[in-house]
């Protein structure tokens, strides 16, 4: 019987390829398949972030997603996990590179679900979007007994009010076209002095604005907004 | 006049040398000076950690902390930034190397409150503790419309559960000698199924348990609990 192939969740980081770690441009160097996620019809930006630490002449499997909202299109990953799942059984060692980490909002979490207990597998943890927006935006985020919450922009407005009333720091992910609600939710909760806006974090596009500053209405899918620690006195 | 030499502060990630970015490692071998924080009378573990990647001859700023609980010691952040301040002033480029990321829970920032705004500065985010752990778990962390809580162990009983409560996943943090408490806590609001405790992820002797079947009754500062995102039904 064929020894079974080994299964790497890999995170690339924010965008900046030189935040890739060792570890996973040793992997990509050695692994026979590279599977990622791309928008149908586009570009996949965690293979993009990777590629010039992809050698010419591996299978590559390119997982094609809908751009409409709603539930996690099963099918999608159903399928994906099986052709991935077929390179393992065969003995291949499969890749399947994830934008940030592995394991904070991304997809591969869905591919786990299904390969994640059949197969021998193993997480490289990425940079995390909301430390390279800290970092972006040179503001420190959280420090000693300070607490930091994690929200989505998608909640709504009674849900992160209720989550920020005893939240020290805060990031709240993924804006996109929340901007303008979430920017009216934190003046009239009085946190919109020190909220930072940051937007393709590290990438050459990246763009960092205080919030209070900002004109434009509307942002990127990936893009933040981070309330620094309240200083306490 | 000479130009002042550019401060980096540089995540090394969680332990494994190979989890360091390939900017952390350029940029160590190109600075003229590296720094880093260590216990009084011990070795510093974010120097361990980059320890093959700080080319000989290097000049080197042990910062030596007191193992005492309680503020901050403002006067040795203020002798080490002065310190840091000489290099730069004389236009010799600074790399403080940091466990984990910088700007999450590090005490480079205390040295970044001091020297940030004085001389050119660059962070570079690092592997987070978070993900290390969840990653090393092999526990997805948090997907789609979830909240993630980032709590320090410090805080007391109500204060854990006021956050808790609205949180849909969790990580506390240095557990160490509130590991029994926090257990017990954990216990009573029903939240132990599912958790994970992590000791020193991706290092050598790194340690992962169920909560609920850990025996020891203590812990070191560098360990975690987990509380995995709940399941929606």
């Amino acid at each position: 019987m064929t020894q079974p192939g080994h299964l790497y969740g890999i995170g690339v980081g924010p965008g900046d390829p030189e935040l890739m770690t060792l570890k996973a441009v040793r992997l990509l160097d050695r692994v026979a398949v590279v599977a990622y996620l791309g928008p149908e019809g586009g570009d996949s930006s965690a293979r993009a972030i990777a590629a010039e630490f992809i050698p010419a002449g591996r299978t590559e499997i390119a997982i094609a997603m809908p751009m409409r909202p709603g539930r996690e299109p099963v099918e999608i990953y159903d399928k994906a996990a099986g052709e991935i799942a077929a390179h393992l059984e065969d003995g291949r060692d499969v890749a399947v590179l994830c934008e940030g980490d592995p394991f904070f909002y991304g997809s591969f979490m869905y591919l786990h679900d299904r390969l994640g207990g059949r197969f021998p597998c193993t997480i490289v943890p990425g940079i995390a979007s909301i430390t390279a927006c800290a970092a972006a935006a040179a503001v420190p985020l959280v420090r000693r007994d300070a607490t930091l919450t994690v929200l989505p922009a998608t909640l709504d407005d009674p849900s992160l009010e209720a989550r920020l009333a005893n939240a020290d720091a805060a990031a709240i992910m993924k804006v996109g076209r929340h901007l303008a609600r979430i920017r009216a939710l934190l003046e009239r909760l009085g946190r919109i002095e020190g909220a930072f806006y940051v937007e393709r974090a590290t990438r050459p596009d990246q763009r960092v604005r205080p919030l209070a500053q900002l004109a434009a209405p509307d942002a990127p899918y990936f893009s933040m907004i981070l309330l620094p620690e309240r200083s306490k006195s």
